[in-house]
């Protein structure tokens, strides 16, 4: 989806909304029980990970919490991520579990400016999943790691009950090397930076759901499934400089700004009627009744750059086939640190907060 | 469980039996469903893995599948693998799954010479599952990460609906740094390499066995779980040229044995008589019919080295908390090459081979 937006706009009106009163509505502090909630990448996944993980492995680290750790090793600085895909359906247009799980790694390294080098694989199959499934999985996962340009190299089968699984779970853990100069995370956005999204949002999310649903809408909506090392590398040959990088999957677009917000102290403003949703995409949401800037993508990023190289990042991203939609969807400022707020195109304000759990649980 | 034989044995008469006739015995090209067996460590992974996911990803490596896959990598040397845990039931004397999960990536990581460096965490989570008994098994991953001497550095946490998992699976894939000069793996072992194991066997899988069954031997058996980095390192100090090492867990040391020897080509052959059985496993063992070869151990290590190096593994071994019980179990030879055979108490010869399924599912 073309926008119409070819430059940095100029700074909105900033009149912040009255936000002092605003809290957070439901008591999530003392679930005795994990819920669905605590797995949706929002305000309960944070609580769970803040409250429970981190005490209990010593901390967070300083720089805050990015899609990959970047630690040196042996003389060479790395980037480490992982995660596990327990998406339902395992196959959906556009992709399949298979290649989300190792797009998504993929993109995770990709976000710390890394170029992904090598995946793990580790499986958790339930008894019973016909070995034809498991193969075409594996398929998808070759074919996808060679599109990328990583290898898997190490891996681990187990297999549970029939009635403690869902047919394939799947780990994929990664390794990238982060060149020289790049230093990219949360913390780094600031009053001032441009922020940039790669293309249109939330094809991922409503590819997943439509299928799951048996819905239609005219036209198959396929997931944006995609590699994004390569658009990386383009943007950073552009501008080395950028900021703050994240692909926005569970949460959406909502969650990832936030944890950028969050993490760097700065507020930002999205302009909501530059935030390039595709049609089919806004008819499902409004089918659904889902808001599309919380709905999962896993082939777009969000990217804070400083306003001087806005002009050059738009450019190289917009070079690359995965970025040739990119465009300004809005800006940090110095009010309301740590938050997010939406000028609506009617000229209202909206806040843009974490999603408390999930819209679509299962989403990867 | 001190042995008795202080030295490296005299060659044990090698008189082979015939073997030219045997095969597998069950037909296991065509399993249209995935079975329990299929993730035991045995026949049937291999076959899963061999047939199935190492053509999709492109083809085994050069130099046989390890614990780990060591790569260079921005002029580092690496380890890096992976695991997924699913052990029931959670917390077992001697452990739980948390410490498991730290102590199993850890332990896969030595075995390549590895120093264990870093570790990630990625939970599935069963909808319902308490999060006191989540907070408990993150309290023993970080503390076993302690004093294994590693850090947990990336996340993910995903929750799936009741009946879809079993209260909680984790995954960790861990990359430690290989020294210079270290070359250790499976396919490296030869004909007049000695076998030492690092102490008595079969305790993880009997004390998880004990438990599930609810069956009690006069005494409680606890699991060995523990980080074998230290140990490892300790043996590489005095020999530097050590050619394979394995943890024995699924499949124990009857599977460790047999992939070296598998990868190495050469034949072994076991003193049973030699192999340490602790008292209350071989009790155990004969109450529920299992051969203690065949099972799991998370605190025990097998290394496979050079006649004239023995006597220097075995002393920096038995040095180490971890190994006091270290010694030889078998040797290398050029006969029945690929194949694994033990002389019995009794002067006879058996074939150990490569377990089809599992003993013990879900024992890691």
């Amino acid at each position: 989806m073309a926008d119409t937006l070819s430059t940095v706009p100029a700074p909105p009106d900033l009149s912040p909304p009255d936000l002092s009163s605003w809290s957070c509505p439901l008591p999530l502090r003392d679930h005795p029980r994990v819920v669905m909630g605590h797995g949706g990448g929002g305000v309960m996944s944070a609580e769970l990970i803040e409250n429970l993980f981190l005490p209990a492995f010593g901390g967070a680290p300083a720089d805050g919490l990015g899609d990959s750790a970047v630690l040196d090793l042996g003389g060479a600085r790395l980037a480490f991520s992982t995660d596990s895909y327990v998406v339902r359906p395992l196959f959906f247009p556009g992709g399949s579990i298979g290649d989300l799980a190792v797009n998504g790694t993929v993109n995770d390294l990709a976000m710390s400016g890394a170029r992904p080098a090598v995946l793990s694989c580790a499986v958790i199959l339930e008894e019973g999943v016909e070995t034809a499934v498991v193969g075409r999985i594996a398929q998808a996962m070759g074919d996808a790691a060679r599109a990328a340009g990583v290898r898997i190299v190490t891996g681990d089968t187990k297999v549970v009950e029939s009635g403690h699984g869902d047919g394939v779970y799947i780990n994929t853990a990664g390794i990238g090397l982060v060149p020289p100069g790049i230093d990219i995370g949360p913390h780094r956005a600031r009053p001032g930076d441009v922020v940039i999204v790669s293309g249109g949002i939330g094809l991922h999310g409503v590819a997943i759901m439509s299928m799951r649903e048996g819905l239609e809408f005219g036209v198959e909506i396929a997931s944006d499934s995609a590699p994004l090392g390569g658009l990386v590398q383009a943007l950073l040959a552009a501008v080395p400089g950028v900021h703050a990088l994240r692909d926005p999957t569970r949460g959406g677009l909502a969650a990832s700004v936030n944890e950028i917000a969050a993490a760097s102290g700065t507020g930002v403003v999205l302009q909501e009627g530059a935030v390039p949703v595709p049609p089919e995409v806004a008819n499902a949401c409004s089918v659904l009744g889902l808001d599309p800037l919380y709905v999962a993508n896993e082939g777009k990023l969000v990217a804070f750059v400083a306003r001087p190289d806005a002009e050059a990042a738009l450019a190289a991203l917009r070079a690359h086939p995965l970025g040739a939609d990119a465009t300004v969807i809005g800006e940090c400022v110095g009010e309301h640190p740590g938050m997010v707020v939406a000028r609506t195109t009617f000229g209202g304000t909206r806040v843009v907060d974490l999603p408390l759990g999930e819209q679509l649980p299962r989403i990867c």
